[in-house]
């Protein structure tokens, strides 16, 4: 059905339960000739990976990516990409007893009425950990970005519960666990998050993912809008509930004057529209928020029910994980630039390698 | 390139500028035997229209639809079904200098630099005018969820600016030229449109909808999830700014213990998932909001640039619709529909038709 | 299920049954700015007309291509190409008695199989009429591809019955009705169809198309290779029952020292190849032949069984074409068209606007 | 790009080079609850393996597939099924110059001009090898094709250079290396490979396939059609030069009379149609040949040119396989298990899991 595949150019297929043997994907489409080693996806991965802080959960996935195919003598041939990383720590014996429950929040009863039949260990192919794999593949795609089009994206942890930022640093962004832009405020996110664990709850998150020097003209009418692709590659992380372009949900309140970016040739005065019109880039910065919400994993009790269709209380034990929020930064990063490398080569096929038309906003 | 084509089994693909001669949709994977007339689109068409009140733009669209292919003796044959309505009143006179203006909001700039030609007879393809066609597909779709499932897709306007529901009632939302579920406010609607007429300006709006019936199942894992598929459409409809499903961006301040929807035999306690969990349905019912900004073209001047890079002052003329979301109820439960078609018969190739599982929740 | 689309990057949409009120299509992911007037549709139209010669089926249709969309002021816009053409001569009532009989050789019986439910008059969907339309689309395809690259799309027929040309000359083949490279043999051609006629039968026949002009590199591998798609477009023609690329089936009999085109700075020495290795293309021609069945409406009697279960004798009155192949090189030259146009689009999304590598094989 | 995908509803996207460290694919759409395990893969990819006889090269690759994903305790879970092959005989030294040069008759030009850039190591992911993964995943697809619908895919080699099969025997077929229905014909055959073997040229070869059981109702009109998948799944194997259904080629010499199978409720008369008619099974057997070109690696000298531009005489050393076709017969059938399973759930997801409609020929 691939739907397990991502883009209509740059198509990433992933694989891969949470406690299988390994989980990987498959890169089709990547243009020729991108110089690409091992050692770059470590960065971006150890960002996401889970054991980053004690405010995540502790299991410790190495995440070592091997290059199975499509790189030769360093570089890409234009043939598929397969990268596979093995799980090292499955600890299956966690979620024995969850095999027969149906955990509130969880895909577990969905799946069981899908297919009649799931892959139990640490949520099967639902888990978080597929994620993984997004990240990975866009290390690919941010790095044919920058170097073609010299475009930067970047993300940041925007809300935690009712928590905001009160500054705003980029610097700050990738100092702390928590991809949160004051650094000021780190303290109280910290005791935020050990309130949360002590009382076994947790909560929600925004994260806000920007794209800056992305051309104007990317992005295709009326199905294939950049916005719209933006909108599909971010309701698709797990635990996310919402998604806004540029003023989003305000815009409801918004007047048309106000809303409106107007147009002088050395820049739009506003970017209420987050970067696209028309489902298209204006070469202003491409702006998404995404709202994630709180764990389902928690160590207060439940109620649900079982297989044998019998009231439980469920509760998790082990591992918990108070706001999966806060690790999702790369990952908003990730969808961001995988829909915009697509676009990239979407445009060029229809419109080929052309240049700026003039006139051009700055 | 296929980005004017929605939907993978059920495959709608529109076409048509606002002021060509003709707007149209090919649906393509509709069960056959199902039976539909021509006058069975105009009831959505109709609501729809610009025409339905003072509080929209006066273009009086014939809108008649015209089945060319796909239906023989008044019942689909399974093949391509094309849908065509001839534009009537084109009135391209009042376009004129657009083409040589790039109006703020608009994706007038944004094609151009893409395209490098544009189509400037009020907006070309970019018109909200192609929605229609989503609209006229989802009659089908509606029609056969409803005989096919029992599953029944409703919408109302949620929010008009500032001014939010104080009560709710479905048979209201008929009733009312706004789609609000509160008969007692119509006169403050009608009132702050006025005003909003009256200084030239616009204002954004919310707009919900609801499908009840969806058995549990629909939905695919990961990037075909039922959510993701949904934001994608929403976002494609023309203004749209954000989406929600269930608790949407108030889940960011959500804990774990209110959020996630406790299960009983006889019933879930609370909808925060929107009848979605790890991109499958629930059997509760699939909610969604949609964030639209407040309509661009308004009688207050506001700065842009021409084609010839010269400063200007961009004024709408003639027609002014101070809202555009208060006739996208019908647009955003097409879109809901056209989702839960394609995921019906999505969810039966890989599956089957399979009755539900058991323990099933009420 | 997109199964009536054609083309992943330069898509195109069909739809219409033979006898319905039209037939036409959508044409996605055209690139901007080609100038394309309905005038040039007209002459690969009334090259595939039905009415060209006595020796094919005497309805005369008129089929007036409408542009509805994607073209302002004669240039495409970049957004969908829509064509129509009004069925005007539906004479349904020479197909009354077909509705309850399966006729052999015809889709009658898989249909209704398939969707318990078809449009029997004039063979619906499954008509030959529908290749109209992949000619009209391709008239598109065939003027970009000679615009920007030079290519060069021709066809003839290569087979009547046990007749092969003796001698070739591309000029012959558009000056008898046949496509037939060699002048002499025409009325041999007319005799044998004369033949056929009064006895009530038909013969199959064979068509080759050549693309001249293709630069090296178009194709991808392994399951996008150039002639991969190209078997599947030609295998979709109405009647095709076979597809060779290069050397064909004679490739069986050859030795790898016969079959193998070896190379010079200043040419290939021979293409068993069909100008395609690896599935992609080697800069030499294009070279697809195309096996076509004999018409299976004849007026000889036939077994066959009815809705009802009965066995019947089945007879064609009317309309008699005993040769359905004499009419296909522009259906076949469309398809090769239409695979070179997706490819070209695809190669550059990949691979960019680039020139070409040293060294070429000239 | 998706082209190395294959399948709309079961889509199999392999990865791999010859000589990079593995090869693999991703089955997505798999029905859930299918019984699958490791040791089901051996019995094919034996079939396959290029050290089944001296008649093939000696590679001895030990082909032992890991399953990484998408089933649990032993059944499907409808999630993705990766597959992976370590290459554990890769050799790579035997390839050393063929990186400077261009082999006749193979993708080494065509690569490089397309991409620039290409991996020379036995192929790349031009080699046959890749092939071993369709394989593979046709395991999965004959399994639930065999179980759901009681079909059964065989093939065999039908022609090695000019001999034919005298007798016909499925017993045959798999007792022997080379798939040839004869038995009493083996050592003929094996005196021709032998003599191409001395003479270091090699031969082409044709290989049949067909399915037994396939209900009629298979296939989509028009570019989804039964036959024109099959087409592009046989034409996208190395080295295959045509492919017929039924007839083939020879419907160009039969008459109407002749071809058209007549239908009587107790059955056909005959299967000229190879089972699909408008694109859409029959219920007879599905057939299809299939052309392959000798081997382009021979020991005798060729022409050809170098990256540096200069002329130059290439000769195949060490492995040398006279005649890929001889094990090509499991790679046939496999491509056509897999067509046969995308349509069995695109059949369903359009019209449902509905039985066998009255009338129906035996």
């Amino acid at each position: 059905m691939s739907s397990n595949s991502f883009g209509k150019l740059f198509t990433v297929t992933t694989f891969g339960e949470s406690h299988g043997p390994a989980i990987g994907c498959v890169i089709d489409g990547c243009p020729p000739g991108l110089a690409i080693a091992t050692e770059e996806f470590r960065r971006d991965l150890d960002r996401r990976a889970t054991g980053r802080s004690r405010h995540t959960s502790q299991r410790h996935e190495a995440d070592e990516v091997e290059i199975l195919s499509g790189v030769y003598e360093g570089r890409t041939t234009g043939t598929p990409i397969a990268l596979l990383i093995r799980n090292t720590d499955p600890r299956s014996k966690d979620y024995g007893d969850i095999a027969q429950t149906f955990r509130p929040g969880h895909a577990d009863y969905t799946y069981w009425q899908k297919y009649g039949i799931r892959d139990p260990r640490g949520g099967g192919r639902a888990s978080a950990r597929e994620t993984t794999m997004r990240v990975a593949a866009a290390v690919v795609a941010k790095k044919w970005l920058a170097e073609r089009h010299g475009v930067r994206v970047r993300g940041h942890l925007a809300q935690l519960g009712d928590i905001v930022p009160r500054g705003f640093d980029w610097e700050a962004v990738e100092a702390n666990p928590f991809f949160w832009p004051d650094a000021g405020q780190v303290a109280e996110l910290e005791r935020a998050m050990d309130a949360l664990r002590k009382c076994g709850d947790s909560v929600g998150a925004r994260v806000n993912a920007v794209a800056e020097g992305v051309p104007p003209g990317w992005g295709e009418p009326v199905y294939g809008k950049l916005d719209g692709d933006l909108a599909a590659g971010m309701m698709s992380i797990n635990a996310v509930k919402g998604v806004e372009i540029g003023a989003g949900f305000a815009a409801v309140s918004q007047r048309g004057t106000q809303h409106r970016d107007q147009m002088h040739l050395d820049g739009f005065t506003s970017n209420h529209a987050g970067g696209i019109l028309g489902g298209i880039s204006t070469g202003q910065p491409v702006s998404v928020s995404v709202a994630f919400k709180p764990t389902s994993s928690i160590l207060v009790p439940g109620d649900s029910v079982n297989l044998a269709g019998e009231g439980v209380q469920v509760v998790t034990k082990g591992r918990h994980d108070p706001c999966v929020g806060i690790r999702a930064t790369p990952i908003v990063e990730a969808m961001l630039a995988l829909v915009l490398m697509d676009h990239a080569l979407r445009h060029r096929a229809q419109c080929g390698d052309v240049g700026p038309m003039a006139p051009r906003i700055a």
